[in-house]
């Protein structure tokens, strides 16, 4: 079969490699679509982060490089192991695509295995990916989804859990309002969530063409040009002078946070999404006078149920932010060249490892 | 009556004013001791910082300097004003020495009126204070103290209040790790809160004398000194290899906020309970890959009633706190340059403005 393999920084190679096994406990999944994520190009372009370097094998899944790339995907199950039971062949099934230690609870009452030493990804530090065109993986990590939902948009369950867990990191409620910094893939899933759930939404975002997207979409009751606006003020005049209830900032960018903080009301919640290189200059002197929360989030935790009811319910349209459908050979051409270079359109570019869905 | 007046940085005289009047709704307070805080010297050494400079007087006390400093204080009650009919003379008292706005909800239900605009203090911002002989205070801010409590040591609920409404914002709970990062006054009331609170204290500190302090008084079960010792690295072998479950930073210094940062578990919640006057170098990334919570705190909001029971019910015992007693003559010379210059055998300083507990 063919799959994406990620060797080193730069170099990335259509493979053919043998189907992968489907063990005892483990589900075997046709990949339908897999998304290309912000994590993906940062391995691409400065890696090898996350992927285990060469001579660096990772702990859990004793892989090093190349490794297949792609976690953020959708498919139809092909096959089950051996004590799979509640799981059958051509159901539709998006994946959670963690690496952990067998030892970790990863119960549904846990809230922290996604911070478990040495957590990687599927699709990163081995075990498959679904930029191949066959995955098998843990049965734990396997969320049926209703075929109602189309598979290209069930493939960016992934990147709305991530905003969901965000969203739970907040603790915002309905009739809140919220400002998201930054309109990328990020910012808009998040503020997908936050619409879905009651919040009011501002969103935060230099590109008039992404402004444009969140306010299509639906995702953004206010979409705010910092370039044009003071930010802070105009939430203070949406909230009668209070100021956001919270605010997530997608973008790690120092003018962003500082917005954030200073568009927050007293006793406010600022939930970083982003990845920061580098140390933030941050005002802890606003922190401590208005009593604020700066809460940390990464990707999610027993998060994907509840996004994916999310979906199902029709509550949450993901198909505003599919901007490109492409073959598995056109990855770094059409895909990663699109994303690193005319980002301003493109959201959510998903890949057909087999061909099929094209 | 004599009362200390603070005029300008660097100027603060014993004057001769006159006694303040009971009007109704007060109550008429005899003050017997009061602490001097480091934000006393702030405004002494830097300021006028919350005091209101010349020309610009405070927008709800409606005072300008000079203004009579002192804001931890005890006292007896003197005379209640028309209306005040739960008070009576002689009755032991501590004030929480707001001036807030009329038109803020400071009910028992209220989270947040010490956050409400243009808040400030009694003993900084006008209407007296408690370097005063006597001062009158709005009955919402009185709270009675039983006679069991010295009146030195009730003059220490005022700070202690800080140090509860930090641990109250902090969410830790019996059973838990606290790494608390300094051990000067503020460090020490919320390490003896957390105590009482059946919490396990690591406190951070450079001065031999203050960790003597720390463990002499009780409220510090291990006394870490940064120079000798890696102390996340400490924190981590006292929990199992987990971490801190909350940390305090007391310093408003970088490398004790990098080190709680780094001496954290997962999930776990960093307090700031100093003033910072400049930005911190801020570990995003450390913040989002651990999900920490960074939660700023600043004085309190209906904490007074529940830090009395601690000290009422002897859970906390101030008195190891007290480390020097003076008259009001006394307050420049031997007060603020002791705390100055020898700060490192110095906790509180307390000063009876009428002399009479001397």
């Amino acid at each position: 079969m063919k799959a994406a393999r990620y060797y080193d920084r730069g170099d990335i190679r259509i493979d053919d490699v043998p189907e992968p096994e489907v063990a005892p406990g483990t589900v075997g999944i046709d990949v339908a679509w897999c998304g290309i994520c912000g994590t993906d190009l940062h391995e691409y372009l400065e890696g090898p982060i996350f992927a285990p370097a060469h001579g660096h094998s990772h702990p859990i899944s004793g892989e090093t490089l190349p490794v297949t790339l792609g976690h953020e995907f959708s498919g139809v199950v092909y096959a089950v192991g051996e004590g799979v039971d509640d799981l059958e062949v051509g159901q539709h099934v998006v994946v959670e695509p963690y690496i952990i230690r067998d030892d970790v609870n990863t119960g549904p009452d846990s809230k922290d295995y996604h911070l478990s030493p040495d957590m990687n990804f599927i699709g990163l530090a081995g075990r498959g990916g679904g930029l191949g065109e066959k995955v098998v993986v843990q049965r734990r990590w396997v969320h049926p989804i209703d075929q109602s939902v189309p598979l290209d948009q069930a493939a960016l369950v992934e990147p709305l859990s991530v905003g969901y867990h965000a969203v739970q990191r907040s603790g915002a409620k309905a009739g809140d309002v919220a400002l998201v910094g930054g309109a990328g893939p990020i910012g808009l899933l998040t503020a997908a969530v936050l619409k879905a759930q009651g919040i009011t939404v501002a969103i935060s975002e230099l590109s008039p063409l992404r402004r444009q997207k969140a306010v299509e979409a639906g995702v953004a009751d206010y979409a705010l040009d910092p370039s044009e606006v003071d930010v802070a003020e105009e939430v203070r005049k949406l909230t009668g002078g209070k100021g956001a209830d919270v605010a997530f900032e997608c973008t790690s960018v120092q003018v962003v946070l500082d917005t954030l903080m200073d568009a927050l009301r007293p006793t406010g919640v600022l939930v970083v999404v982003s990845i920061w290189g580098k140390r933030a200059e941050f005002d802890m002197h606003k922190l401590v006078m208005k009593e604020i929360d700066l809460r940390g989030t990464i990707a999610y935790v027993n998060s994907h149920p509840a996004t994916i009811e999310l979906v199902e319910s029709g509550k949450i349209d993901l198909s505003p932010f599919i901007t490109g459908k492409i073959g598995l050979d056109g990855l770094v051409d059409e895909g990663f060249d699109t994303l690193i270079n005319r980002n301003e359109t493109a959201v959510k570019i998903l890949v057909s490892p087999s061909g099929k869905g094209l």
